[in-house]
């Protein structure tokens, strides 16, 4: 297992911890700026939503690379299935190919796809697994053709209903397997999958080229919210050491990217202060 | 898998669906009139909370038998570990065992655990899970001379920080496993395995004598609280048949127990009208 604790070239910033995925929230930094303040705290890479990419994408990510930081990912595609999903079923194609090509202008090396919640009438996890299992393995080809992994993200259970059907490591393996195609990955979320005693063979079974990023945050014992209230590592009950051993130990050797989404405590805060608290609890509690 | 639909005498009320559980909350009906509307509507069983039964627990169970009502469970046992269990952990204990005894008093067949959060400073699922094994092994002999069964409750992930570091059926089966005593079973409830597509083999790895209880609801795909917004079956995205047929094929022929958490919708309803939508619904939909 790596040692974080003299160096943190391994700690990604997901802006999402800034409060930079949702309009009018945090401090609003550009990209511009916010790169520069984790290329001076020698943050090894950073993570944008599209929000703050508009049409900028070929520009923002040669920036982030000048400063010297990678950018192994982007946040994300539409909802595939769903409540929350674009409707027509057109829309929503046409909505994640922009989002593969901004991946691609970026130079982003994933793209993390939500999937969505159970699909409506079916009243059925597994009916709703196999229509997003045939809409990601129809997109495969144009991310391979772009360069970028799709990283299915499996969600909390609490999301099934309409944010993500794939609640399970054990199905975001199943499905990556079932797809079959080297442009189909995973990203690991600390708050998605803490409570899985099963985490560890599950990654396992996937290995770790299949591993596209480790997501690192905390699970407050009492949260408040269950979308916009996750801790800062440390503040909460998730073994995080243990939870980047199991990925390790499957072969991932990636950046580690803190996405804490906080409205009432984190984004009110000065993202200057937060970027410097991320730093000092990946190399103490990571 | 048994047919309900002209035949509701499996379907049990846990009064938690009135609102019973928490002080304040619906029509604050008497444990005797709500038997007696459960046994006007021909409901086979009832299930009450420890706070509407105090020291009546002899003559209320004498009462729903007498109305033609099983008693399959209470609820229940404190929180065993975690932030919310009773400090020191002697006072845990000792309400521990007055649960037992009520249960026993009440003639029930079985108490629910919900067995409390991760162990403070532990930031560990699973040592967490050692200790409430070591505590409900020490409890199984009492249990069993009260005839009364333990049913352990797997709650859904969205609690594993401060009600149940139980979260999957997995870890229950597990957790029986581990203390294999005959006093030691599970209770399976709708709202928190439906999105689990592993229920129906770990299911058949505990087997039938094994299940204590089976609870009914729905998972609302919009839900705005995961602790008191509940769905009604047939109002959310769970898969109610599939779910019984998992603890049918497992074994289980008991009562299937309707548990309704809703402070915004039917506890704001009158608990006759709420008795009614639940034997319509189990029959046309559970």
């Amino acid at each position: 297992m790596r040692d974080f604790s003299q160096d943190h070239s391994a700690l990604a910033l997901n802006t999402a911890t800034l409060g930079h995925n949702v309009e009018g929230q945090g401090a609003g930094w550009s990209p511009e700026r916010t790169i520069d303040a984790c290329a001076e705290r020698g943050y090894g890479g950073i993570v944008f939503w599209r929000r703050e990419i508009g049409s900028r994408a070929v520009e923002i990510g040669e920036r982030a690379r000048a400063a010297g930081l990678a950018v192994p990912g982007l946040c994300r595609t539409p909802f595939l299935v769903g409540p929350l999903a674009p409707k027509p079923e057109t829309a929503m194609f046409d909505d994640l190919h922009a989002s593969i090509d901004m991946a691609a202008d970026l130079g982003a090396a994933s793209l993390t796809i939500c999937v969505g919640g159970v699909v409506e009438g079916t009243h059925s996890i597994s009916e709703s697994l196999k229509r997003v299992t045939e809409i990601v393995a129809k997109a495969a080809p144009r991310a391979d053709m772009a360069g970028v992994k799709l990283a299915l993200e499996p969600l909390h259970p609490v999301y099934g209903g309409n944010r993500s059907c794939l609640v399970t490591v054990r199905d975001a393996v199943d499905m990556v397997e079932a797809i079959d195609h080297p442009a189909i990955a995973v990203a690991i979320d600390v708050y998605h999958v803490w409570w899985d005693l099963s985490l560890a063979a599950e990654l396992r079974r996937l290995g770790g080229e299949r591993i596209a990023g480790f997501h690192l945050c905390d699970w407050l014992a009492d949260t408040s919210d269950v979308l916009l209230d996750r801790g800062m590592m440390g503040d909460g009950v998730a073994d995080l050491k243990g939870l980047r051993r199991a990925v390790e130990d499957a072969g991932y050797a990636g950046l580690c990217e803190v996405e804490v989404f906080s409205a009432g405590n984190w984004w009110k805060r000065d993202p200057a202060e937060v970027l410097d608290v991320c730093v000092e609890r990946f190399r103490t509690l990571c």
